[in-house]
């Protein structure tokens, strides 16, 4: 199983064009990869502009697949557009 | 719905113990925590010290329930003996 936190710094005025973004996108993981065991928007209690993707993948082919999807590649501009910054994102193993 | 990342940098010599510790408290939680619905230690892939447990909950009731557990309390010496640095802890509220 592998596990990701990508965390995304949003412009102050993209807020919620950026949730929008992030809840189409997460019905479409929901809808069309049963290998994608988590894909969650969070929004930071403490930096009002600071959210994370908390995303768990039943295995490696189930996490590449997610990256190839059409909707994940459409997504990117539309996120990207509201950026303040460079996604920093982490990939883990699971420990079981 | 609440999610926590919270990173913990371990010290090289301690990551056996410490992952018997986390694997302990996982089973802990998944037996009594009917409202932490994601309670997973993953180790980064880059970092080799480096790890996370990945969390979500289903109120901040179920939140504090874990916090003030037999089990989390008891496990925290535990992990302390085994960090290289202070944990990071970030909390979230889910955007849905």
């Amino acid at each position: 199983m592998i596990g990701v936190v990508a965390k995304l710094t949003i412009q102050a005025d993209k807020e919620s064009e950026f949730e929008q973004v992030g809840k189409d996108l997460m019905a479409k993981v929901k809808a069309n990869e049963p290998g994608c065991l988590t894909y969650q928007l969070y929004k930071s209690k403490k930096d009002a502009n600071v959210y994370i993707f908390m995303e768990q993948y039943a295995s490696e082919e189930a996490f590449k697949a997610h990256g190839q999807s059409d909707y994940f590649k459409a997504a990117g501009p539309a996120i990207g557009a509201c950026l303040a910054g460079a996604p920093e994102i982490q990939y883990f193993d699971i420990v079981e």
